[in-house]
């Protein structure tokens, strides 16, 4: 199965391509947020220097957050504009679980992390089992403080992933590190790899994707607060 | 400092900018041997993708082997060209090396290897003290056996790197584990992070950088053979 992946979630805009688990292309950029003018641009390119034609892909594969809402509604329409177009499945992998495919070791728990503003994170906990990834504790929001107790109350090493910069004007307690530069950030190849095992929509599903906000935008707060429900 | 790095060595063609240790961009293929044809084209979309000009870039850091003689040709001819036209700093990494900066974590060996024909391997064991990248066996050339005896001498855990597969028609001795794929081959970020602490040749002396074969080439091997020295 040859998946085409996408991430543009966080600051990273990143896509790649991968077939029966073997990394064929992974394009990463991370220079601010130029996802709107650079996504398609960057795919196009990305898929013509691999040699590979359109008709081969077999599905699209999409982070559908936790993450930026604009960064979201990026990645969703590119998503369904591509598979529309290329007539292939799509696929929508949540963001947080697909950066714990960044680091795929036993051992230890992988705490993907992305910043929720106003001084909150995302963040769910994950652990390996061999070639089976297990949720620990699913996605919520929470405040730094409540993150690094919960992290601290787990019985193995911590690896932070994701925007754990953010929270860490503070010293990290023994035991929880954050993740090496290289494997920090979204990754479209591990988009790929955590869709591998999901099923696709296609034909008109296609259009039934929908982000995964957790919580609403400002401006659907600040409407529902001018739009009191009676 | 702002570094433009590529690696070549292998079947993947990998471009990378990285500043100051931060990855701005990189952009990894591997669909085979296209690196003569797309190698430069590469480059070219990903520097104008960041929006990053020319004259901004302070160096080329290149992988200059072991590895593939024409990998090693195109990425060095490659690298010289591009600090000769944009009037940078180039700097050459041991392609074995760079792969350790894959995986900077301590606790563990890094073997990276890579197939050098004929049933032989080029490997060199790495370990990471804090921020430091200690050589625990420089680069030598050995058989499989002979490689698997070494690294089960070894008191840490081992991750193999590279072309490890290449190896693995056998069943791997307990403590030592292929490094996830993510990780597994040469990431021009790695070259560029590598190449931080090094001295970049400049002017004319662009030109003298020499790749690093260890043994010579199959050609080189011939011409010796029927071209006896006296």
């Amino acid at each position: 199965m040859l998946t085409l992946a996408l991430d543009t979630a966080t600051e990273v805009c990143t896509t790649g391509l991968v077939k029966d688990g073997k990394i064929l292309a992974e394009y990463d950029i991370s220079v601010g947020l130029t996802h709107s003018e650079g996504l398609m641009p960057q795919i196009e390119q990305m898929v013509s220097r691999t040699g590979i034609k359109k008709e081969e892909i077999d599905r699209i594969a999409v982070s559908i957050g936790p993450g930026s809402f604009t960064g979201l509604r990026i990645g969703l329409a590119a998503a369904e504009a591509i598979a529309y177009a290329w007539q292939c499945g799509i696929c929508g992998v949540n963001t947080l679980e697909a950066m714990a495919w960044n680091i795929p070791v036993e051992g230890v728990v992988l705490a993907p992390v992305l910043d929720a503003q106003k001084g909150n994170f995302y963040s769910a906990l994950y652990t390996w089992e061999g070639r089976d990834l297990i949720t620990v504790k699913p996605v919520s929001m929470m405040g730094a403080d409540a993150l690094l107790q919960q992290l601290q109350e787990q019985d193995k090493p911590v690896i932070l992933l994701g925007e754990c910069r953010r929270m860490l004007g503070r010293e990290l307690p023994v035991g929880i590190v954050a993740a090496p530069e290289q494997v920090r950030l979204p990754k479209a190849s591990s988009v790929a790899l955590a869709a591998e095992g999901l099923e696709a929509l296609t034909g008109a599903d296609i259009f039934s994707m929908r982000p995964y906000y957790i919580r609403k935008s400002e401006a659907e707060e600040l409407w529902d607060k001018r739009h009191p429900k009676e």
